[in-house]
């Protein structure tokens, strides 16, 4: 039973959304079990240095990992036509080491002091080792990605990760004016739906798909990163803290400007507008904050706009052959809408 | 007439080394114009983006761009055998981009306010668009690099960025303890002389240079590398602040163990080497660490390391067929000890 079917016909509570997260992500990790122990001894020997401090970091990066669902879209896709084996492997673990790396970037950027739960290497170790062991974790991406990828797909990595500095840099250029639906939509293609679409890129390529099927799932990857993208900013004001292992409203108390939001501010009038814009500046109660968001439809609203996405990734997978590869990636594209973590 | 015969047999002003400086860079320059050029586009091109802020910082980057020593030395070690064009103008730029990133997130671990006499980046636009930049940049370098380069001299690459961290993340290990000479020549092998040292097996190995030969480049560049650090160092001390773009002793108000002080701290006794071990937290008058940085033997000590290290560097070129590219690495042994800025 997909996931979609059952929550249009009741709404589930958090703990059965939950149960069913897990679910899809443990049937998906068990998949691809063999691929991603693959994926994991290479982030571990990227992780590994001579330098203690390093080492420590990376051990802690290892322990405090996420959902690994970026090197999971990449083996999938990668599997369209077969077993791709080892090229897919070093495609999934640089992916998952970009993301690695760009977060620890943004958490230096945001001073955020926790992530999943645990402090984050700025709050633990310092902004200073925080930077060097991102450019530490860059370094060894590009190794890992050397080794088996055609300089073309080489080449659509550094695209991607240009990108992703360019929709942080956009953010901070806009810092102190309010976005339009367009900016934030120019910013979470760089930053999120960027690399998503790398995913799937990399992986069909790399199984050998035609052209049209590789472009096909670069489009799902790019629909599914903006789905995925869009629910986070949900969550963030919806979400259940001790699963997402964060506090409510910690993207709008420090500055980022969600969809949820904007709507909201579209659509606010006068002391609501004026409490809301104020709330990107201060570090209100989150509570009336996402009172505020509610009453302006901008949870909606944005679950809507997800729901979109969502779907036009599904519509990229029309032609792939049945089998558990397709299932799953049409299974991705509800899991990312709703998901509980 | 060489710079090292010169300055044997009398000593120099500042005014004569500041000249002779010039006239070798010029000379440089001058015959390596055509590359340079090249190397100049490609830097250019990588700093453009669509994003105002990335594009304006990176103009400001092109106006207070340093020496080119990287380039310049990547491109005399491809010329070993005849012009190697296009792919050593690539080596080369990727070279300068790893070195101007670098050095963007190390003003921002080292909060400094000025480089080259010129605000830095992270003074002028604040640290996050400092940080972004040099990512920014990583994935560009990346991009030029992959067009031409095959991936034996990539993985080259990889190493010397994945090193340059592990140098830093070393400092940063051991910020409050006084470093040992060993210590310190592992953080400026891993710093500085790693990333020479690439620049000359690069452009050896593009030239078609026999293995024998890479490999004396490379020591070469390492050697080099080495007695420029160490130069650095001494500069910092008893430099012309005019010329070097910033203040004297700056390095060490900001805590950086050079091996001038590590050497004083070794000789001096009770008050003065409080008064030295003090200096790496305080920001005491500059002139007082100098003397006694000097009173201890420190800059005459450092000094006859790196004339050491430059003669080991002119060591490895013996063998090269007699022309202006040996002639020029030769000179350039020279002046990395007698350089003025």
């Amino acid at each position: 039973m997909s996931l979609q079917s059952k929550s249009c016909t009741r709404p589930e509570s958090a703990g059965q959304r939950a149960e069913r997260t897990d679910d899809l992500l443990g049937r998906l990790a068990n998949f691809l079990a063999a691929d991603l122990e693959r994926v994991d001894r290479l982030i571990h020997s990227a992780l590994e240095s001579q330098i203690g401090l390093t080492n420590e970091i990376g051990r802690y990066l290892e322990e405090t990992s996420g959902k690994r669902l970026r090197p999971m879209l990449t083996i999938l896709a990668s599997r369209l036509e077969g077993d791709a084996g080892e090229p897919a492997a070093h495609a999934a673990a640089m992916v998952e080491l970009l993301h690695v790396a760009s977060l620890l970037h943004d958490d230096v950027i945001d001073r955020a002091p926790t992530r999943r739960g645990r402090p984050t290497v700025n709050s633990r170790w310092g902004n200073d080792a925080a930077i060097l062991m991102a450019d530490y974790i860059y370094a060894h991406a590009w190794a890992i990605a050397l080794q088996w990828l055609p300089a073309s797909l080489l080449a659509v990595l550094c695209r991607v990760a240009a990108g992703m500095c360019d929709g942080e840099m956009f953010q901070i250029e806009k810092r102190d004016q309010i976005l339009t639906e367009q900016d934030y939509f120019e910013i979470i293609r760089c930053k999120t739906a960027g690399l998503f679409s790398a995913c799937t890129h990399l992986g069909a390529a790399i199984s050998g798909a035609s052209e049209a099927r590789v472009a096909a799932l670069q489009r799902y990857g790019l629909e599914l990163g903006c789905a995925f993208q869009i629910t986070d900013d949900i969550l963030d004001l919806t979400g259940d803290p001790g699963r997402l292992g964060k506090e409510i409203g910690t993207d709008i108390a420090c500055g980022k400007q969600t969809l949820p939001l904007i709507r909201a501010l579209e659509k606010a009038d006068g002391g609501d507008r004026a409490f809301l814009e104020a709330a990107l500046n201060n570090t209100p109660s989150a509570a009336e904050v996402v009172e505020r968001v509610v009453k302006y439809g901008g949870v909606d609203y944005a679950l809507n706009v997800a729901r979109r996405h969502a779907q036009a990734a599904r519509e990229c997978l029309e032609g792939l052959p049945e089998g558990p590869v397709s299932g799953f990636l049409r299974d991705l594209t509800e899991l990312v809408v709703n998901r509980a973590y």
